[in-house]
């Protein structure tokens, strides 16, 4: 039994974690354990097991009298997740040796932001965004070759995931990815930092916006989203 | 059942946790689950759930065929190690802004560091410098104010711990403490990054050569570690 209820809570927490990170569950919004339980046709005990493993993960708070719910990040941890990303990913920058297998990959990474840019374009579509993005940072903090900073990196990434989904800046940060990749291609190491570091800055700035406006009306459908989003 | 076992292996945990990062099991020592087991009480289950969380920490390692080991880092590790602990430490060390009262707690650690000089030059007892090097170090993190680094460098601890007890430059050490916080209690920030970064690099050269020394000839009585330490 002691399997099968792990597997399961550990699937469960799976299905949580991306709908959380993705948006779908939205920052504030309160998580009803019955109504996950007869949805996943299973008992409360998994889906309560799966909710105190992304407590662990900061993607979920508990209020103990009133319940569980996706975690409302504040301004300060905002700022706070952002800065330690911004430390990690720029030592890996200034670190990295970016050799001719680098660059090759670099530029087959152009070339899919190309593509994501035409696919957000036309379909408003940023599933290929967000994956370009990925790479691309992912890429840098390779480059640290300190396993122990990629493993903290990692720790990182559900919420610099869910940081991601928040703000609406596609075509800037498409624009930002190629001018890093293009100073990294021509040798301009110092001015990648720079570009990077500005970059940062502003996925921070647009995540605290829609954060901030989020927090003062909490939602908990889609169409109130939309209406923030408008908002901006 | 299940609460109990828990409980166990959280306690085993702990007491294996302790004779790892204060160097009583020494780097490669082989474990010996029938043994702990005996020792403890206990069957050998939490003795083998103390282990493998003992793995997620990176204090213990296993070989699938031979058994379990004490963690012997490679020299690339321990570089790694400090190198993630160096990027977290002056960044906190940079940020930070000592007031009056982070300068009286200054003042008293300065007087148990005269204390801790006194015990290790009498008896060679160092337990009171590792409580010092503990408590400056910790106040620079903290200074960080930011609670996602104060974790990422919460995980390290053990690993640092570790490190600390690998090297004996206990005397140095207390010098290099006193000028850092001199330079801060004088307002030379910059002279404090330095002495920072300076006295950081020196304790990973010196956890380099014991380990590596140790790396060479694995060893698993005390006795054979007072070779090490005479050969240096």
């Amino acid at each position: 039994m002691e399997v099968v209820n792990k597997s399961l809570s550990e699937q469960i927490l799976e299905i949580l974690r991306e709908r959380i990170t993705g948006f779908k569950l939205k920052p504030g919004t309160r998580i009803n354990i019955d109504e996950l339980a007869r949805e996943f046709k299973v008992s409360k005990t998994p889906v309560r097991d799966a909710l105190n493993k992304l407590i662990e993960k900061n993607l979920v708070e508990v209020n103990p009298r009133v319940g569980y719910y996706v975690k409302n990040l504040t301004k300060k941890e905002i700022e706070e997740i952002c800065e330690l990303r911004r430390v990690l990913e720029t030592y890996a920058l200034r670190k990295a040796n970016f050799n001719n297998s680098d660059k090759e990959k670099l530029k087959a990474l152009m070339q899919k932001i190309d593509q994501a840019e035409r696919v957000y374009k036309k379909k408003g579509d940023r599933h290929l965004f967000d994956e370009t993005d990925r790479e691309l940072h992912g890429m840098i903090i390779q480059k640290s070759e300190n396993r122990y900073l990629k493993k903290v990196f990692l720790q990182l990434f559900d919420l610099i995931n869910l940081l991601q989904h928040t703000h609406q800046r596609v075509m800037s940060s498409i624009e930002e990815h190629r001018k890093l990749i293009r100073a990294i291609l021509d040798g301009n190491y110092e001015d990648a930092q720079k570009i990077l570091i500005d970059h940062l800055s502003k996925v921070e700035a647009g995540s605290i916006e829609v954060l901030t406006l989020m927090r003062e009306k909490p939602l908990s459908s889609s169409a109130s989203l939309k209406k923030v989003k408008a908002a901006k």
